[in-house]
């Protein structure tokens, strides 16, 4: 019942979050939002990177466990739909650890070191030479990821782009040494709609930085944060012409509201003068209240059913097994590594 | 039948050879005559360590493949009993690969680079920075050999000690960050008698050399390798002194010959002069003929029924995973991995 019943011929995609706290507006621009929409053209496999996050979370590793049910929570509360999505959790398919261990051999410690992304991450993280060599590694866990489902689209941010470049570049590798046509390139799927940035106005929104709504939010949680909502600094007095530019409640408007010509004319009208920004808040609460509602209510009832939660991720996790044992299987047949 | 029936209580000692080129009397001294001893007394694991041989021969994965079968012959002729050892091909682990992936995040990148066992080897490799990363995270990967079978003994050479050390790091701070005694300290057991020399007086007998006797060598093979063997370049008349320093002819029959008495008057008579080196070696040709006639018959025996081979190496690897699979468990569990 709740495993996907997949048809085979469509393009496979693989996207997923680390599970390190629970998901917000920003994940719903940038990636939810599509995956519900995805999961009725495509293969989609959701993966719940709990592995991933320990690279850096050793020393927290309670808050990734916890966060892979408050993350499944969020997926279910959007409508990422397990009879047509698999979601599942990395850790327990150890055919994945063992695709990275073989793909470490195809990769020069040099080209990891050069790889933008990681080379980014670990300046943000401040890791120097005390990087731990899991995190420098990852490229290959993730290509792992990828090829083990023979995803051909992967969902990904502007900045995860060499990440993709970097599996492709084992893919190939890997095809040509061993002759074969097992492991399959895969593209990356930037997201038309950029970035939602913090309320705060900061490029990220990002739970680190303190500037989210959170999926589940509360209605009072939900005011609070609309009324925090950065606008225009310079739109003093209401009769001020007001900038729409960098203005966050006009850009969470622009990303939430769906009566896109009444949008249209409150624009019109803050631009020339008049509009004070309480009526603007006014709107975009009315917008996201309306919004997380449904959310925030499936993901209550949810969450009071946490064996059915369980076993839909158990489920979907040994599915997604059974598809990537079978890739482990030729990959390690084109290793020789086939005995019995 | 062909499992070991073993005493839990007994110490566990893993070892093994990466499975690169059939075995030589320098791994006879150096290791497999201890293995035929210890598994009177331990609770022994040989591994043929095909995953680790990858590491550095991803482009000749078929040297691999084939001397995985030829080093269990070797194992088997020598006398390592499959009813007392367990011979296991690590590649059919996959629970290595996972642990490998965790204890990744234990060690940086920086202490990889500076093990000075994993150095030595990058220089003589020649890898400089195109090291491939699977080469320098090796030292994770023993650590997981090691401690999936919590074995508290592993036979090293003298070069290998960094490696243990680096081990019983991963172990300290496993069990310190989460707060357990799941994984176990191993101790390097470094043999008395060191390395045999090579037959051309090199300090280390190896196949790249070219300068090895191979266990299963025909009686010509063993006839010509004795002709070839290096004594004293000095010792150029019968009637002259000879030296027994570097005299790798003596240096074998001290590992070799268990005629004591005898050898130590041969010695005496050398060093004297008047003995020639034709009659040292035509001692050492009798006593490496009758040592290696009855490995040889049996490797020969043994490899005409391979299905028997193959049988031994299926039970001892499914019950070395059930050992694996169990200590991979409890790591899980340690991280906050288990979920269902």
């Amino acid at each position: 019942m709740t495993t996907p019943n997949q048809t085979p011929n469509l393009p496979v995609i693989l996207t997923g979050d680390r599970p390190t706290g629970p998901l917000h507006l920003g994940h719903f621009v940038g990636s939810l939002r599509n995956r519900v929409a995805y999961q009725h053209s495509y293969q989609q496999f959701v993966m719940l990177a709990d592995a991933q996050a320990l690279t850096d979370n050793m020393d927290d590793i309670g808050k990734v466990h916890r966060n892979v049910v408050e993350v499944a929570l969020d997926y279910m509360a959007v409508g990422i739909d397990p009879a047509l999505t698999t979601i599942l959790i990395q850790s327990q398919i150890p055919e994945l650890a063992e695709l990275t261990f073989y793909y470490l051999n195809l990769v020069t410690v040099a080209r990891l070191e050069r790889n933008p992304t990681v080379k980014e991450e670990i300046r943000q993280r401040g890791f120097e030479r005390d990087i731990p060599a899991g995190f420098l590694t990852y490229p290959a866990s993730q290509a792992a990821d990828i090829t083990a489902f023979k995803a051909s689209l992967v969902p990904v941010g502007e900045d995860q782009i060499p990440m993709i470049e970097q599996t492709n570049e084992i893919v190939r590798k890997f095809n040509r040494m061993y002759n074969c046509a097992i492991l399959v390139e895969a593209k990356a799927l930037v997201p038309e709609i950029g970035r939602l940035p913090g309320i705060d106005g900061k490029a990220k929104m990002s739970k680190s930085l303190g500037n989210t709504i959170n999926l589940g939010a509360t209605p009072d949680e939900i005011r609070a944060a609309v009324k925090q909502v950065y606008t225009d600094p310079l739109h003093l007095r209401v009769q001020d012409p007001g900038h729409l530019e960098g203005n966050v409640a006009f850009m969470y408007l622009d990303a939430f509201d769906t009566e896109k010509a009444a949008l249209e004319e409150m624009k019109a009208h803050y631009v020339r003068g008049g509009l004070g920004d309480s009526i603007v808040k006014k709107r975009l609460e009315v917008v996201l209240q309306e919004m997380l509602a449904p959310i925030r209510e499936r993901r209550e009832l949810l969450a009071q059913d946490r064996g059915y939660v369980m076993q839909v991720l158990k489920d979907g996790t040994m599915k997604a097994r059974e598809v990537a044992a079978r890739t482990a299987d030729e990959v390690r047949a084109a290793l020789g590594l086939s005995y019995f």
